[in-house]
């Protein structure tokens, strides 16, 4: 096989170039770049401190010590030929100050997706910090939710919403892009990764907001053993100890929107 | 946070270093390196240009064109807390000609597993070219088996074995290492990669053979749809077209080894 | 506890009447009975003699020696809160003869549901010859679409939909009822059956067809083991040794219906 | 077909006689009775009052008022061809009064298990009240373990044991039958049920203790809602609500033992 210039690959690469989120190959059909989301977030506050703990190299926290856990459900994937799957986000409000660059924007310290196919892209092509995790999104009641990850069976963070009330929705207002912390170990045993460093992930424009609530919820991570957790104990642990100041309130909201993410780019 | 030079870290770098096969960290028992194996191989042959357009630069093909197609299944694993998982994958004898290592081995062209914990470290750490798939490995009659390889409910791959016949274990023979071409394109759009070249894991010692047996076997691969298969069916039609030359030897083989893959090096 | 006659029980019988597709209890949102579906439906001509070998006493053949294979899928089901399960039957066209009843209808020879809850109250309540497997139905390609039934990843049958061609829906004509066989064994060991017999469940009127499509496709039945298949492993045998004469016409439907099928009767 | 009298049948029934637990088929590999079994078993104290509320007519508590909470991992199982399956069981301490029978043992309130093929028989062939719940058994830390019980997603029961410590294995002392109320609904919708009434399955001799281990414990219930189990929401809120006056002993087991559990008997 011989390396094209003119497109992607991921491994494996005997193959040729492979097909994902932002490139079509003979035999796709093309759909477009939108779906339909239904998102669940929920803000705490915590302490600058605490936070300031996760925050990589060049990471500042912006603002206010607030922490963001959104569950997100995409259905009408165009790349999955229609699947779907859900993520559980946790982000964090910060500015990067590079010897270049300076943005302000969501880090995402960690997301959960149940399903191995857009963790592979979105690590690899994207920088996201995502792992694998078993997610269910159910109503709870008449008026109420539940949001649940677990590993193996093992449940480790739940997000629950009570008291649904459907509003107006409001229109999408400009957002500040995505910014994560890329990492790859050196695959050369010892030596230095390769690649380290801050990716931005611009925003997009042109999200359709279809409904909107508002809810009163509470999200609880669970203190892990390594024999319960192995690949992530540590993770959750650390989001177990977070302080937790004040609950602070919840959307609901549905979405249709572009979900390509295309144009990331490497800060310095 | 800060990054510790004495770990290794994958994403998410925010919570510090991550537990993994080849590092532990305070809260993980220590259990060695050993896991529990049955593998269930077929080797097939068929032309040395067919598999010549599936070797990467500096790759090729050493002696006959045989494809060896084979089920791993593993239990017992250290690392995942005695949890385990299985793997399909699909190996090419090879020789590597660098400008500095001369290398034979078997090269992996594409290898499935049923559990994205792996697949991560593995391709991160190790650059092996695993994809996530369900899998089976189920007895078929009373001398027979069958594995299968399925993406959402398609199942796209099938080895049988049939006839089969225990044999005195032979003691394992002093093997090549494993030949991976790792690649993580430049997170930067559209810049270089970020990782490309070949990489090799050394064999290791000390495989003790608890059981063998013979059989006659086929391996099927299913022609398949973008929308079956969204993100690797030109993977699973290549592996279809391979002409089929002759079905050779099968083995089923009971092992207790070393799965910690150390070692591992970029070649140049 | 006390039975209380107003209720329909199932086991356990501990904790009062059980809440099911025919019975509402407090805390359940009433929400009617209406679900929609979607159905792939194949028709094959095999010989009388073969089916008559399928017969239960007193039923006898209908018209053509034609088995109808039909995979169905249910969402928004009502008394599961809105979730949905696949349903996979094997339906003969017959008469029953019965001392007093003379019916026409179609029998549901098998059906594999991959949900436990419907299963459990379908048998009981309403004596369908539901079993558990996995189900899967996905699109195939541009206009083709595949429905798969497993168990423990064993694929036992598989219906393939080529050429899917939508056309003007038909409304739905006015259907016979649906034929069981409902058999109970005496729960005192070697004892008489504690239910046998006939049953009739009534056919339902106001169903909207809303959507209609023509294909040519094919049903598959694989030969399996026991090993394989340890719990009906003969029923599928039995329904790969039909002959298959000729594979009709496919038609896909997607219909709003009630689904509460109440009013089932014993036949005499 | 002809029924013959000489085999147990189930539905369907057009395909014969049904393999089962108590039934070999032609294709069947005998292979015993025996299969291995670990169990995680906690009893609490309760208030006769409140248990006196889940007992059937002609059942009266005997002793102490003292749940059993027991999950229990079957593995190599020989009616399934080697595979296991997971239950998660509630048995109380009672007396059966008939007018001729007599007997005392250990009433299932309610089972649940993880594979429908099992609760299929177990309910038609031996009056077993058992549900479907997805089931998870997993080590919690270095001598702890955790069992959960979940429908849909949803987790409603677990059972969590800490210092784990191994004991020499007590020979198994002679047992008490087990009790059921069995039950199946009239198929003539309205009519009287078509079984109503205890069923006693006798103990088996033979049990052979591999290990055993005590541990401290403890239960939950979780209250749902009619959303979140809509098939068996009444049943885990009635056990969320039986007051705990003390949580008791706790035992882990590793048996070998027969589990056909033939010449069940309509008490009477």
């Amino acid at each position: 096989m011989r390396f094209d210039p003119d497109y992607t690959y991921r491994m494996p690469v005997a193959f040729g170039p492979m097909p994902g989120p932002r490139q079509a190959l003979p035999g796709c059909e093309p759909r477009g770049g939108e779906a339909s989301i239904t998102s669940y977030a929920l803000r705490f506050t915590t302490t600058a401190e605490a936070l300031g703990e996760l925050l990589p190299p060049r990471f500042a926290l912006n603002g206010e010590p607030v922490v963001t856990v959104e569950y997100t459900e995409l259905t009408d994937v165009p790349w999955l030929a229609g699947r779907g799957y859900d993520t559980f986000a946790v982000k964090l409000p910060v500015r990067f100050e590079g010897r270049h660059d300076k943005v302000t924007g969501s880090f995402v310290a960690v997301v959960w997706e149940n399903m191995a196919d857009p963790i592979i892209t979105g690590r690899e092509e994207l920088g996201y910090a995502k792992l694998f995790a078993d997610l269910t999104s159910r109503p709870a009641g008449p008026h109420a939710h539940r949001c649940e990850a677990s590993w193996d069976g093992h449940a480790f963070a739940e997000l629950e919403f009570e008291r649904i009330t459907e509003v107006p929705p409001e229109p999408a207002c400009a957002q500040d892009g995505v910014l994560n912390f890329g990492y790859v170990p050196g695959v050369d045993a010892g030596s230095r990764p390769d690649r380290t460093g801050a990716v931005l992930t611009p925003a997009v424009d042109g999200v359709e907001v279809v409904g909107q609530a508002t809810a009163t919820g509470r999200v609880r991570f669970v203190r892990s053993s390594w024999e319960q957790l192995p690949t992530f104990y540590n993770v959750v642990n650390a989001l177990e100890r977070l302080p937790v100041l004040s609950q602070g309130p919840c959307v609901v909201r549905r979405l249709r929107r572009d979900i390509e993410n295309r144009g990331q780019r490497r800060l310095v």
